[in-house]
């Protein structure tokens, strides 16, 4: 089996590297490749996204991801910026299901900004429908407006949309996701305003009669930020679309207050995937190996269950993390009194060592 | 001066009523005229925003709003729905900036999910544009796709937009409001994916020169969602577009944990406006005596010193009204162990007699 390894920058590469050490000590034989991406992309070959990378990613059975992103590169123009890598992948490997824990640890419950009653066992899973909406949606640009009040003007533009598969498609992920937890998925729309999520509620609707066993609901996404911030532990499992899951997931996993802790996984109709942390590429530390690794290593266990067929080896690590936070080691991020500070490869050692 | 009231549905009328009774121990001479909306609207003449009701609210100076919507209307087609009368007022009377602040009273502290020193003090306003952006674009609607992978198919779509001049009033409007504040303005945008977002950075970093003595600064919505439940004291004024404005100031409001609490204006460009609580109808409250008046009245305050040109009176109110919570005086919402629970009329005269 081959995974795709894709450091990226910042922090990416040294969060990457712990990883791939924990993968290494499974005694699995899996074959890694390296490439850059992001940043180091452009770095190497004058675009975010290269070619070789591109291919290497679509020829793996599943691709490791860090982060990508530095200031360094904020006057590029859009097309040469770091984030497109992302959007190219998710776009060519057809990466549309993005899932998002965000999860408690126990021991982590004094990192939350919200009060240890309203987040304490918090378990819940978002799930982003990731490439289609008005992420990819033509046409788009800036034109002079047709019509209306200002006619003439220049105007910016871009196109919302949903196809009926495309919304079929992101609905089975999540019955099935909600039926393997429990049965429980809130449909986040806006049909009060869009035609686009009025057609997406409707369809929705129509997938939930093969999953009877699953509860459904219908909440705005207004609404929905608010219940996240009220009572966040009332969700079990919730769809949404690519803008509105892109906030709310971010915000979802903001109220654990250990985002370092947080991994992801995008994945095809195959279940063959991106993983990759829910953080970004933190150019502030990077480099000072301050940086938590455990989001990446957590990525590389979803890798292992939905990729490659290895949920053993994914409990595996699971538990090991368990077990080295439980034995008060870590990074910054998540340091308080009490507990023991580590750097980003401890942290790495520390869960090859549980293994 | 002709104050349109327009008390809705659900426990509308009971909040409206209160500040209704706060208004007329004022000693002033308002004319108000009441009119029916939202469910009420389509009750009385088969339309949530009558005719009769468009034209008092047009002429009036000022329009006190309370809630619409109830379950009994979910069946109906979505042009006849309660909420459309909003989306009707805002339009026809070019309702363009929604100011909503979001602010943490000291007596209401335990109210909060979060940790009382991450919102301790907090004192933000979200300026949210209200008349553009994809809740009005067109084309919008269920089509057969015109191309690409899904070509054939059924999808919905909607179309985002914004025109220069639409984002040079807002950005205007925000920056003029952070200038009698902190004098720190943050523009939430998706300049990474979104073309209409793009142009708001750019129209928005235009309109700053005008204000120098303001600091800007832009981020994405999702790290804006991330921050407000992170850090949200870090924020000052905030100002986005329609969209990302409904989630974040909803969210926002929740932070404080009393959203009976938070009133709001929505403004054309000579500071006629709209003015009503935050939150909702709440039906399943309606009449029983219990709902909160004073986001209502408030409002009404808002209403005094945007609207009306009385600044004075607004700061009564206001000050009534922290005279009430310091008394100790709360409906069930904002109810603690210690203090006194009242109903939403016994609310209503205290804040009259505070007066
Ligand atoms: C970097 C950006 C394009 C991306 C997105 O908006 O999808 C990011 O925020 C994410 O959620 O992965
Ligand atoms: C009812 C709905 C159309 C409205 C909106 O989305 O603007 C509401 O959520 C609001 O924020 O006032």
């Amino acid at each position: 089996m081959k995974i795709a390894i894709l450091p990226g920058d910042g922090i990416g590469p040294e969060i990457v590297e712990q990883a791939v050490k924990v993968l290494n000590v499974l005694g699995e034989s899996f074959e890694m490749e390296t490439a850059p991406v992001g940043g180091a992309g452009y770095e190497a070959s004058g675009h975010p996204l290269p070619e070789a990378t591109l291919k290497l990613a679509l020829e793996a059975d599943a691709v490791l991801f860090g982060a990508v992103g530095d200031w360094k590169y904020d006057t590029l123009d859009r097309p040469l910026r770091p984030e497109q890598a992302i959007l190219g992948l998710r776009k060519n490997l057809k990466l549309f299901a993005n899932l998002r824990p965000a999860i408690m640890y126990p021991e982590l419950a004094g990192a939350s900004t919200l009060k240890p009653e309203v987040v304490s066992g918090l378990d819940i899973l978002i799930i982003r429908e990731l490439t289609g909406d008005i992420y990819f949606g033509q046409p788009r640009g800036v034109r002079e407006c047709p019509d209306g009040p200002f006619k003439g003007e220049r105007e910016g533009f871009d196109t919302m949309r949903y196809a009926e598969s495309e919304i079929r498609r992101i609905a089975h992920v999540a019955f099935q996701a909600a039926q393997k937890r429990g049965k429980r998925l809130t449909s986040v729309d806006k049909a009060n305003v869009l035609e686009t999520f009025q057609f997406w509620k409707e369809i929705v609707t129509d997938v939930h009669k093969e999953y009877p066993d699953v509860a459904l609901d219908h909440m705005y996404v207004d609404n929905a930020a608010m219940q996240l911030v009220r009572a966040p532990k009332k969700f079990d499992v919730i769809v949404t679309g690519n803008m509105f899951g892109d906030i709310l997931s971010d915000q979802a996993s903001m109220l654990t207050g250990s985002i370092g802790m947080l991994p992801s996984a995008s994945l095809d109709a195959n279940n063959k995937g991106l993983y990759e942390p829910s953080h970004g590429s933190a150019p502030d530390i990077a480099g000072k190996g301050v940086a938590n690794p455990l989001a990446t290593i957590l990525s590389a266990a979803m890798m292992l269950r939905y990729s490659l067929n290895k949920a053993e080896q994914a409990d595996r690590i699971e538990n090991a993390v368990k077990k080295v936070l439980a034995q008060g080691l870590r990074t910054p991020d998540i340091y308080e009194a009490g507990t023991t500070k580590v750097g980003t490869t401890e942290m790495g050692q520390a869960v090859v060592s549980a293994l």
